[in-house]
């Protein structure tokens, strides 16, 4: 799948296909910087995933602020029920909570994310979100 | 102007009617707290102009950054062109740079902040963008 094939599902650019971490996503994902200035210590992203598309289970131990632009996605936090996620949903990941994020099964989604604490903020990736919790999740909030 | 009169612009909510900071708008204006966790050291709010109203001239010590998500806006920085703000536009505003940003004059117009670096940041509030300057700066993109 290349570029051309990645639908407009926001009014953010979606950028390259996300090869540097694709070993931390099952399926396909896009990331696009939409920041520069590292004095202002939040660096912002538009994340874009295919279909079915989620990362590892991971923690970032400054936290993360999600915020849902296109498509519907899902994000759930360790222990606790999934989270649909529509277009101007804002989700607060607080340092250390282990978590994933991705697509729904039959939608693209893209979310902005802004690194905070970036100075010293280490995301640390887990294991794989498998094809049965993912199913589970999908069941919970009824988005099949 | 109540906040039924709000149009939908975004799918983020618009909250409030900006009332403590409306001294230092030129027009109305609604401020919506997206998030809550302190140690994210990211506050995210929406903030909705009504056509025509813009802030006045300031700067932050720790910079901002906006995320046009609805309408049409304007964002100038001191002794430079004004810039078109269409949903999917990012501008990073370094610190102690004198800016304004508003609504388009007849469209609304609502952006996501990001106040950077909150545990120092301030903002110095300046004089009013004249009608003679504002409208000078619709010309300048040709937004009438």
């Amino acid at each position: 799948m290349n570029n051309s094939e990645v639908p407009k599902i926001s009014e953010f650019p979606f950028g390259n296909e996300n090869k540097e971490y694709q070993r931390y996503f099952s399926g396909k994902s896009w990331l696009a910087p939409l920041t520069k200035l590292n004095q202002l210590n939040a660096p912002l992203f538009n994340v874009t995933f295919e279909p079915g598309c989620r990362n590892n289970w991971h923690t970032h131990s400054g936290g993360q602020i999600l915020i849902a632009v296109g498509g519907v996605g899902l994000y759930q936090e360790k222990g606790k029920k999934v989270i649909r996620m529509n277009p101007g949903d804002v989700i607060e990941i607080a340092p250390d909570v282990k978590h994933w994020h991705g697509a729904a099964p039959n939608d693209w989604f893209s979310h902005l994310a802004i690194i905070c604490n970036p100075e010293t903020n280490e995301t640390t990736w887990l294991e794989p979100v498998t094809d049965q919790d993912y199913q589970i999740a999908t069941h919970q909030v009824d988005i099949l």
